[in-house]
């Protein structure tokens, strides 16, 4: 077998391995986000890979049909791998709803496949990581939406962020009252590109889409409203002054008044809740597509990495699988971008550097001392300290390379002198400094150690 | 579009759909699996869903090929969803070794997909949960993936279960000082049947594949040495006994010696470490297939329930990607069986029934004490202790009973009284009882509630 030709290891375009760091950092990322999911009530589901392509054509525009990775299986069936986890929820929610009950609170995490153009940087294959709260119109579940994001990025670590809110039904009530529904593809267009293009362009625009002059400054005036949009923006605008402002910009509009109502309950729960005011932005321009998002909507960007764009996106819609039943289900809900978010971290040097899943590297000394040192690491581990083995007894110098490349915080070394002695050498990898420890006390000392390694770094 | 013609909502033939209480002890025993292999020092990595057809035909064997769901993509790539993650981490290993170094350590929790005859109530899309540490011969690396699959099954909260060993070395010896090598493989088919078929019928099918019937004395007997392989038995040969019954049945055998002194190393490792003598047991016969393993092999039997068979095997093998790269990459690992661990536990009662992923549900009094409710929910989370938010006011016998179908432990009710005095009524849903508590205790009261609440369970 050795000695035939061998097949080149290669990975389909667009598509990626993950190695130990960058694997480390998507589980713990993940497992961060679960944990909030779950606190919030969320429970997980799961859905397969692969659907009948009916289920998934057309849900998601020309775009996503043409990117789908479609193909007849040996049962001569038309079938799909999924492109997003909201189409197969849709499905979900109409098949499983009379036996789940509603509300319905899910959170997925799992992997979706589109033949997309790999030029931008793109993948072919991500992760999706998506919450939502289905069977109910009640405002509680929009604000609870805004407390998940804010707890999520929280507890990722991130001290600086924003998440931009806006209601649908304000800037609907807006073009009402300005007589501008009709023109709210070109409006919505325009107010996107504002920050890119600037006034004067966007004027020109909204001219050419038959806007007045008149009505294009107080389109311009509505989107200067709030936070400032520009791309180094972290900080937020002040939520309770625009609060103050909607009502005359949307008068007459009885959907503007509820989207009014809407924010404020938003920010009335995150102020009850503690949520630094800087957190919680409200920026009427924001639309997020044109049809989907019927009431409240939500992005987040990083303060420190604005433009990379929003991590964290979703808003409440009406109705999510009309398609496969006639059972109304409401909802709101957003998605987190994996990827996109490890990016971000791993440029702001939030990641650590680790391939290392356990903090201890227990050194071998030779093949006679296999079962002493394999003691030493199990002892280890059932105080809660995760330990590795290096299994070779090659010099130590290798097996402290290996140690430091990986970058585990601590490794342990015993002779025979010391394993007489009933002493273990304990060498903090950072610095390089060793203390000698009795057994008794290793697992104390190498917490105390992990402890200040920890403080260190 | 709701008065369109519905898509069916249904999912395709061998997959299916996890339901919240499925997902939440699938999510939970992976989690403990991936828990106890960091503690071990391995590390998470991922492959793509798809690979060129090429990575994967003729890996699995001919029924593998067969079921492969294989397609031309729609750049004209000939590509295939992966069966398994041993070829992946073949793939993986021969493209990566050079830049991660060895020995090198990996866990994989991931999908696989095969198009099998479903009669068996077998899926098409299941997960797999492996480990491996390649890069090394050491013995010590064989040891400690059976301390591996101890260490997981008793934190997954099992108490009688047995890991099965064997080392090819020593039923290749016992052939070779029988001179039988070239009857292995009708050996080894009679071996396998023995508990099902009984001994005579074995005599028999060892007579026709030319085994004499002295020969054919001295392997029943060599398979009747060590642990009773009836399928109502969870106890465990005398390890020892066994090591020293051994040498004799594989005397004038290199290779049998070296397999008797890995048998030995594993004992050895395994009491070192205070593993319970029935929790590992030798077993001469067992040989999980015929060409792969080339040392120790291990299996894993329940207890309580042995019928399903192995949940966790393994074993060592000479050359993982000799398909791809000329370095020899040898190893050891093991695959946890998920789905079939999962239906074991949901069988002896060891997965809670409850869809609820956190303990407390707040209900909701009136829409006026929305903020009021969601701040209790929020206040509980800053507690640490998981609350879902119920967001209709609708009457609290429906919210007490949501809580109840969905498994919640606790309900939280507080009305426009309670509220003004500052307290909340705290009921526990198993029993009915209800206690009430000034808001300012209420975590403590919870997490005491909770304690005593899971005591009862």
């Amino acid at each position: 077998m050795g000695a035939s030709p061998k097949i080149e290891p290669r990975t389909l375009k667009g598509f990626r391995d993950y190695l130990p760091a960058a694997a480390l950092a998507r589980e713990q990322l993940i497992e961060t986000a679960k944990a909030v999911y779950r606190d919030f009530g969320f429970a997980p589901i799961d859905t397969p890979a692969l659907e009948y392509t009916e289920i998934l054509l057309g849900k998601g525009g020309d775009e996503s049909d043409k990117q789908l990775y479609r193909f007849t299986d040996s049962g001569g069936r038309d079938v799909a791998l999924r492109f997003d986890l909201t189409v197969p929820f849709a499905r979900f929610a109409a098949q499983h709803a009379p036996t789940l009950g509603l509300p319905f609170k899910r959170y997925h995490v799992g992997t979706v496949w589109r033949g997309e153009n790999t030029q931008a940087g793109r993948y072919r294959e991500f992760m999706q990581c998506d919450f939502d709260t289905i069977g109910t119109e009640s405002a509680l579940a929009d604000q609870e939406s805004v407390l998940v994001i804010h707890e999520l990025f929280r507890r990722l670590g991130f001290e600086r962020f924003t998440i931009r809110v806006n209601d649908r039904r304000v800037l609907n009530g807006f073009l009402e009252r300005l007589e501008l529904q009709d023109h709210s593809v070109a409006v919505l267009r325009a107010l996107d590109k504002l920050a890119k293009v600037g006034p004067a362009k966007v004027t020109e625009e909204l001219a050419a889409a038959g806007v007045s002059a008149a009505q294009a400054t107080e389109v311009l005036a509505f989107a200067g409203l709030g936070a400032d949009t520009g791309a180094d923006s972290g900080a937020s605008g002040d939520a309770e002054a625009i609060l103050e402002q909607l009502p005359k910009l949307v008068q007459g509009s009885a959907a503007g008044e509820l989207g009014i109502g809407s924010l404020r309950g938003v920010v009335e729960a995150a102020r009850a809740t503690g949520v630094p005011p800087g957190r919680l932005a409200l920026d009427v321009a924001i639309a997020r597509g044109l049809d989907y998002y019927t009431g409240v909507i939500f992005e987040t960007f990083l303060g420190d990495l604005p433009k990379i764009g929003s991590c964290c996106s979703g808003g409440r819609y009406d109705d999510l699988a009309s398609l496969y039943t006639k059972q109304r289900l409401p909802g709101v809900g957003a998605s987190l971008g994996v990827d996109r978010l490890l990016a971000a971290m791993e440029e702001l040097g939030m990641v650590a550097a680790t391939s290392a899943p356990c903090p201890v590297l227990v050194t071998l000394f030779d093949a006679d001392h296999g079962t002493a040192s394999l003691t030493i690491a199990s002892e280890l581990r059932a105080a809660g300290i995760g330990a590795e083995l290096y299994p070779e007894p090659k010099k130590l110098g290798k097996q402290l390379e290996y140690a430091a490349r990986r970058g585990f915080a601590l490794a342990l070394i015993a002779g025979p002198a010391e394993m007489a002695e009933g002493l273990v050498q304990l060498k903090v990898l950072a610095t390089g400094t060793s203390t000698t420890v009795a057994r008794a006390e290793l697992a104390t000392a190498c917490l105390a150690a992990l402890g200040g390694a920890e403080r260190e770094s």
